[in-house]
């Protein structure tokens, strides 16, 4: 077995069911500690399938624990430790730099993992139809983007994946746009971009939104705008193409070329200025990412999303995002 | 002039009056640099006052401007630094390391600073008002915790200084207590501790409330539990004396001191189990820390929270905190 050390929320969660913003965990061999502060030792000793360890100097005590067991070599990921403590680990015993070591651990996800995730995605999307009926011509981007919140969150009750995208036309044409007092009106495209956590878990989805009397969630979607449109159809056909190409076996970044391929000949390849998806978990961004050189393999346990976008720099922006599942008889599931 | 290098946002916003998810900024004598990615550069051209320089490789391209720059030393923060990056730039330059190199610069406000951070207490404590409203008998910590936040926030168009504590009875008991579904009742204690930003500045404030027909977020409550009011009192008074005995000139650690020595003589000097206050400002915890080690002399222009607290396990615990700025004409003023 390996021997590793952790400092990451959800890294150290994964291992042993616990974690907390204060905490390092250590495994040498079949021995796992999870080292933490006062504040925490109680729901630790409940919930870590651990050994608990109470200090107020997490390093140091880390440092003391892996020379009384003389460990050897010890596995760190160099990206998320700071300079400090990695030099501080490296003068008692010899470190193997692993970038995103327990993130390629995680990129195949369980048959519980899968449940979790697909009721996460469940939640996600009923609060995008819940929200549906709380759109009201000028809301600004604000009062939406709190209205999509109180429903995704369930009033405080859910932690949201990340902040959510909420923007109306030029705004949309920006992939990572930031809320503003942007009034929407008739006739206008919403694109929304929103995820939850159920049990740790994300959800993701984007959809882009006609607005006018049938208000709806579905990809199905008629603008009044003809380029609105077009556009809407380009995507939609990117993401049907690269949907329905997903196999187990094939490389990931097929699938991203499907989707880039279409949009190029449709004449707007410059305009789709980032990749296709990426892996959904414990974290938002996970492995595998679906880009054009990751090669990776896809196989069964993998989840990932699906996301063409086109931006038409200050017009509109077109982004239909689902995830995606690889289930443990093979079969491909749209969540 | 000093070279340094910054990656952390509020650090870079607080240099040239632009930040963003991703990027570096370098100064070299009086040049200035700000590193990010081509999602950025619009905004970072309007408002960054550095030098605006795109690219998809951000540590790849600093390292060439130092590289071009000859550049001999560069002052960085080890704890900010993850190790590869790190090691990265040290093999173009000699690299100082100062720990909380920018929370040194920053613990002296400007007048304009102080000016931000007084409205952002006004508007912090002003939801606390707003939300006294709101409070009804019968509502979960979650509920609270949500319309608490729907004023603090004014309905999302202002971000939050940290996630609220909102903690009933027990649950008051825990200085970094979890929301959970614990009902408020009458004659209850309610800890809320909330802040929020103005301009970026952060704002930050404790109160402990009795829950009957004449709710108030004043410090002056009036408990039916006699144990609550006990303790009330002590802290209320350990408050205020630290308060009363602030001025320019003194050791901070004496403000500690003066509360943790009342407490304990009215013995519960063990249940005040954190320091006494930290500095506030673009973080919500800057220098100066108040607490029983920090031998700072207290300036003009500092800017700090005064927050004891007693807290009774699985019964219940009191911590009331305001924030105080230390004006230029030497006058102490509770904000």
């Amino acid at each position: 077995m390996d021997n590793f050390i952790l400092n990451k929320e959800n890294e150290i969660y994964y291992e042993c069911g616990y974690s907390c913003d204060n905490a390092i965990y250590l495994q040498i061999g079949d021995e796992k500690y999870f080292i933490t502060d006062g504040r925490y030792t109680l729901d630790a000793l409940e919930n870590a399938k651990a050994q608990v360890i109470t200090t107020k100097t997490l390093l140091k005590t880390t440092r003391e624990i892996i020379l009384k067991k003389r460990v050897k070599t010890l596995i760190i990921d160099p990206l998320n430790w700071d300079y400090e403590s990695f030099v501080s680990l490296h003068q008692v015993t010899h470190l193997t730099k692993q970038a995103n070591y327990s993130h390629k651990k995680r990129i195949i996800k369980t048959p519980n993992e899968l449940d979790i995730i697909k009721k996460a995605v469940k939640l996600g999307a009923d609060a995008f139809e819940e929200f549906k009926n709380e759109i009201k011509i000028g809301d600004d981007e604000y009062e939406l983007s709190y209205k999509f919140k109180e429903k995704l969150t369930n009033r405080g009750k859910r932690e949201l994946s990340f902040e959510p995208i909420v923007a109306i036309n030029q705004n949309s044409a920006k992939p990572h746009a930031v809320v503003s007092d942007n009034k929407l009106q008739k006739n206008d495209i919403l694109l929304l971009d929103a995820g939850i956590k159920y049990k740790r878990y994300c959800s993701d989805r984007t959809r882009s939104i006609a607005i006018n009397e049938n208000l709806s969630m579905s990809k199905t979607q008629i603008f009044q705008n003809k380029e609105y449109q077009k556009i809407y159809d380009i995507v939609l056909q990117a993401q049907e193409k690269a949907l329905n190409a997903i196999k187990v076996g094939m490389k990931i970044s097929e699938l991203d070329k499907i989707a880039r391929d279409f949009i190029t000949q449709a004449g707007y390849g410059k305009y789709f200025v980032h990749s296709l998806g990426h892996g959904v978990g414990l974290d938002i961004h996970e492995l595998p990412y679906v880009n054009s050189t990751n090669d990776t393999i896809i196989q069964e346990g993998m989840v990932f999303t699906i996301e063409p976008g086109i931006y038409l720099p200050d017009k509109f922006g077109v982004r239909i995002e689902d995830m995606v599942c690889i289930n443990y008889d093979s079969k491909v599931e749209i969540l």
